[in-house]
């Protein structure tokens, strides 16, 4: 009897399922946007479509920062850095007198707003190398856990957009192979991307630094971080990387930014059909709103002039509003 | 009638298969290598063992020339290199008096017999830059398809060792994702790497020129080759791009060479079970005679030294003869 009944279970879940087909995308609104992106699933997934993508070269690759979570007012991993700082503290006396790191010690903001390009590189390797590959992915792990940001008082790994990670599930579902491609260390966003993103790290691509193969204590061979960039993974390092890592044109993207720019042409610029899209940060209430339109405010993070505006409309990039287009931001709103 | 037939086939097939399962090395002899192969695959791969590795961290790293296909008396690439010097020559003429160029283009062998390893730079360069990603590939998938290797009077393509190709199928029947880890070119080995070994691109890691993000004459956004080194995968450059690439170590490693010394020290220096082989080449009768022994002569191209060899006893790394374990070496062969 208990054969018979699991037979008919399975009967009646494939009626059901028939009958009403899921919506891949239930935390997106019905818009353009949306549309756009299940259009594209479905004719490069028809064999019977001119735009039939062969499984093997279904590649979608997504930027993060501002694009599959939260990058304002600071990148988590900046956050990272600056707790490193506190933390290795100790060990650097120097520190305490010692800019850029002084600031970052005693907790001078407006000193820490004032920050340059190198200021942020100087904190970046003192607190990034001279470890090797697995203690700094320990340590990562270990801030990941125990940092919660401000404004919503949880692990930054909760900050995820839910109508992102559901447009990863539903190009996986359709044989797709989802990367991150990063501006971000490579080596930070390996130590979540797997438990956040479902993206295992060998499809994370990201900013990563040299390692110096070497042997510790016990004769083990193992991998110290080096304070020199090996790939700058922004702007033209993104498709540069894509190539380098895949030997590939990615059939899908998604980035907020200048900094996705040439990846998008890049992807634009494949045989056959593609598919682009910008975030747009437009939503001050739920989120943030730092996007093009004129009156809003112009962020350092996740720039998105009114030219790479222009351009998606001229190209035909899908501009996605986080205000419109999403029905529901994070995984943990009702 | 045809449903219950269907269901009988299947039946009898999984029984067959069951009463006498096959062997997944058949071109292995029987002899501790071969056994030490399907031991490990068995222990690792077998929930219940203390040895088992969980399947998103299978990863297999091969290295390629003389491991994976023949390398003597030049490396493939080498000669693809050469014939394309003959076939830019139209185009610079300064060649015909300028070396190393002009030894090619005279065919003179005592010179280059006599080339450096910058004179090799030289010539890898000129004939691997300055052209597309795209340019590239159909270059040399051109040469590939033309070119006879003189001894066998066939494709390279053909010079694959049917022992390894059995030995990369057995890891990914059993969930083990291959790679192809030279120190040759990436971009080179992944123009046939999934037909000759059904390795997609992105499982190819190997060395790698810079490229330069460009547009072509239609605006299209393009990928250029530039004359300088991003990667130089050998030696330590295994294990370092190992990790660039899929942030792990890998559970089993394949080399024959010192240039692949470091990638079994990184493989062997896992948590956990792992598979550490070396190709020794001592059949000059079916293939070539380069190994280790006393007497055997030591070529420049695949340097297995005593000491290497030393190494893998004290180590228990796993040595295979091409001799006594290979029952055959190509496919083609009856």
């Amino acid at each position: 009897m208990r054969g018979r009944l699991t037979v008919l279970t399975v009967l009646l879940s494939t009626m059901i399922a028939v009958a009403a087909p899921q919506d891949p995308l239930p935390s997106w609104n019905d818009g353009a946007a949306k549309q756009a992106i299940i259009h594209f699933v479905q004719v490069t997934t028809d064999s019977r479509s001119p735009k039939f993508v062969p499984p093997e070269e279904r590649i979608a690759t997504f930027d993060q920062d501002g694009t599959t979570w939260v990058e304002q007012p600071f990148y988590a991993q900046l956050q990272f850095s600056l707790a490193r700082v506190v933390e290795l503290a100790p060990k650097h006396p120097e520190w305490k007198t010692k800019q850029p790191f002084q600031a970052v010690l005693s907790g001078d903001k407006a000193a820490m707003a004032k920050f340059t390009m190198n200021d942020l590189i100087a904190i970046l390797m003192a607190t990034h190398t001279g470890m090797t590959a697995d203690q700094f992915s320990a340590a990562a792990k270990e801030w990941l856990a125990r940092a919660r940001n401000k404004r919503w008082g949880r692990p930054y790994t909760d900050l995820v957009y839910k109508p992102m990670l559901e447009v990863m599930r539903y190009l996986r579902a359709n044989g797709y192979k989802v990367y991150i491609v990063t501006g971000g260390g490579q080596a930070f966003v390996r130590t979540y991307a797997e438990k956040v993103y479902g993206v295992p790290p060998e499809q994370v691509i990201g900013s990563a630094l040299e390692t110096q193969y070497g042997y510790d204590a016990a004769g083990n061979s193992v991998l110290l971080r080096e304070p020199k960039l090996l790939l700058n993974d922004d702007k033209q390092g993104k498709p540069q990387n894509i190539y380098l890592f895949t030997g590939r044109r990615s059939v899908a993207a998604f980035g907020n930014s200048s900094g996705d720019r040439e990846m998008l042409e890049y992807t634009q610029a494949r045989r056959g059909a593609s598919l682009e899209v910008l975030i747009l940060h437009d939503d001050a209430q739920r989120e943030y709103a730092y996007g093009p339109a004129k009156g809003l405010p112009q962020s350092k993070i996740g720039t998105f002039p009114q030219s790479l505006y222009d351009e998606a409309t001229r190209k035909g990039w899908i501009v996605v509003s986080m205000k419109k287009d999403w029905r529901q931001i994070f995984a943990f709103e009702k």
